[in-house]
């Protein structure tokens, strides 16, 4: 047996805590795999004395953990600090100076600094990985790196953000509302006090601008992102995607036009005979669409220890076997900056929803708008809300046409004194 | 730009047409990808002159393929010859004793060679991998290899076989019978002429061994596979099966038993909210569960040019790379020899069906060997069968017991006059 990997291990939240016991309850397996044990040689967090549940005695304490890199006994260093900039940013970058490897969780540091973290790995030839900042442990960065690395990509999608997820499932199967589905996500630690992060979908927009610049070898652009969140559909949005035979995903899709890039996360209707549409709960699942192997899809736990510490420790499985490779699958040099794509040609299905006061003369303002714009329509619901006074919600599913006419017919209804709320579109996840 | 990997490759049929043109196809990507140009040097098939849709003209020709990987022009043979034995196993032999690499499709040939090739590669140093050996082109093997590799699995299992997904989900959706919906697969070329290697459970047989040596660091041991297949599912048991909340699919499935190796391949009856009841078609869909990243389903194209192009291709950018790795995960000499797994302490709940004649004392016969043999009932459905004369259907869902107990009461049956098939006993996947 060759050498251990040294790891220094900076966080000790519940991931941290569940990579130390990873580490230790699969030692022999991962050693066999990888042809040399991994050895956590040293740990650091914020707070030394904290009860985690496990046994820190056999590792070293370092207190300055932007330090860690440096210590001659680390190999590698795993970080699992968190947050965009601030210590984690700061020991990324200490630590690949000091030539040694980066394994981090961290989407937000990856979406914002992940280019130039890897020119400075590139520069410093050190392995940099960060399969757990997308989708938990499903091995996706893998899949389209290297899996399915044969192809071009005409679309990467998935569900990449669980707490969103297990929100529209749970409105879905109880036909509660949006708020209160929440407060019961919050109370059983589904959902963080302040839930911004997640259901305004900067947490998916972290996920999707990594997969995007992975899969379309560009340079990483998160804050050209067009992401919004989940917080405006109503139950009675569900039941009419129901009805229409649909269910509500947060989608995150990236998609290359022409030397443009398209990314954005947004609540899509998906078609119930969609793989994506199975997918409940605090799942995650990816789907890439490649132009030889076709559709393939990804799908498991997209947050909790477990399986965030699965990524973590496959990355130091690689890093151990002297398989890491491009972070971003071609080299810095190479990654291009491409533009963000224009939306308003693009082609698609849309739902539309008002709610409306229930008076004579709404329905024909509203279709009045739909057909100056020249937005088609294919089906329309309108069905009396009782809980909401005298509303009416008014719904509706276009034909195939472009997005800046649904935008233009939603613009001339804007601050019409018949709208009581603005109105809502989704897209249709196309096949 | 580094120099290319000079690629052989034996057997043009539609898989080695397809590498071809994805090879041409996406030249630039993968070269930016792995680092280096993919360049087919040599190509050899049976027949020369036969018209393949393709140019082969920039390719040199080789006649005797069994000496291609001897050529000085070839880093990497690509053997898609197919065959257990014969040629193909003839040029991986002499390819790797050449010191060169070998990427193959050839499920066939790892289920019966594959430890034997994976010892002559490590001891010639040289990269053997067949991602497109099972599942097509979902990268599933690199899933267990790499991206799962911290975990131990407590099962591996999935949808291997395209042709009989093709087959059972379209006996779902039009409710005709087995032998009628094989008709229509052969005319539409989605089953073989000769389809008994498909729907026998041979060719997911291969598949389930390849996966269970990687998951289990086994010796590879297809003999061992208990493998049936689909040809006695009847129209009716899919429609009892519906009115049960389960659909029919044939799962191969992998599980450690102790020091012991349980590999079997079985319809199963699946519930509507596993993922895989929403896996139809040609599809195939693998899904590993790891002690601690939870269940990881991989789902794709099983079959077909382009999505088997697209694995081979994935462990060529591999090899351009440098990241080829030990083919069952561990090395050769780690590898354990796993005896074969008892069944009938396994437990669970089975579907048994009975045909037999309307005629009084039948039902009270079969609920005494039922009784007799300790099997507890859950759920019994008979219903008259019109099509078949006189003769009933009795299907019955078990609680859960152990397998021999099921056994025994089949057993007890055995050449009773009231019944007027064999009956057909299918497991129910458990969560």
């Amino acid at each position: 047996m060759s050498e251990p990997l040294r790891i220094a291990l900076a966080g000790l939240g519940t991931v941290g805590a569940g990579v130390i016991r990873l580490i230790e309850a699969n030692a022999a397996l991962i050693a066999r795999r990888a042809g040399r044990p991994l050895q956590v040689t040293v740990v650091s967090a914020r707070d030394r004395n904290k009860d985690r549940g496990i046994d820190l005695s056999p590792y070293a304490w370092e207190d300055d953990m932007v330090i860690m890199g440096e210590r001659a006994d680390v190999d590698v260093v795993v970080e699992l600090v968190g947050g965009s900039d601030g210590p984690a940013l700061a020991l990324a970058r200490t630590t690949i100076e000091a030539g040694k490897g980066l394994v981090t969780a961290n989407k937000a540091m990856i979406a914002h600094h992940g280019l130039e973290l890897a020119q400075k790995a590139e520069a410093a030839a050190v392995p940099l990985k960060f399969e757990a900042a997308v989708a938990g442990g499903i091995p996706v960065i893998k899949g389209l790196r290297e899996g399915a690395a044969a192809n071009e990509f005409s679309r990467v999608y998935g569900i990449l953000n669980g707490t969103c997820n297990y929100i529209l499932s749970t409105m879905e199967d109880t036909g509660r509302d949006f708020a209160a589905v929440l407060a019961e996500a919050q109370a059983k630690g589904y959902a963080e006090a302040d839930p911004a992060f997640d259901i305004e979908g900067t947490d998916a927009a972290h996920k999707l601008s990594i997969l995007a610049a992975i899969a379309y070898g560009a340079k990483i652009d998160f804050g050209s992102v067009d992401a919004s969140g989940i917080a405006k559909i109503l139950a009675a949005d569900i039941a009419q995607a129901d009805s229409l035979g649909y269910v509500i995903r947060l989608i995150g899709m990236a998609e290359a036009d022409g030397d443009r890039l398209f990314q954005r996360v947004q609540p899509h209707l998906v078609p119930f005979d969609h793989p994506l549409a199975h997918v409940d709960g605090a799942t995650n699942a990816v789907v890439a669409e490649g132009n030889f192997s076709g559709r393939l899809l990804f799908q498991g736990a997209g947050a909790g220890d477990g399986p965030t510490a699965s990524a973590v420790v496959a990355d130091l499985i690689d890093i151990a076997r002297g398989e890491a490779g491009a972070p971003f699958s071609v080299p810095v040099a190479e990654l291009v900056a491409m533009a963000p794509a224009e939306t308003g040609h693009r082609m698609g299905r849309s739902y539309i929803r008002f709610v409306v006061a229930d008076r004579p003369g709404v329905l024909a303002e509203i279709t009045a708008a739909m057909r100056d714009a020249g937005v088609s329509i294919e089906s329309l619901i309108q069905k009396g809300r009782h809980e909401e006074g005298g509303d009416v919600l008014v719904a509706m599913v276009t034909h195939e046409g472009p997005e800046s006419a649904v935008a233009e017919a939603v613009r001339l209804l804007e601050g019409s004194a018949s709208l009581t709320r603005a109105p809502l579109v989704m897209h249709i996840l196309s096949d």
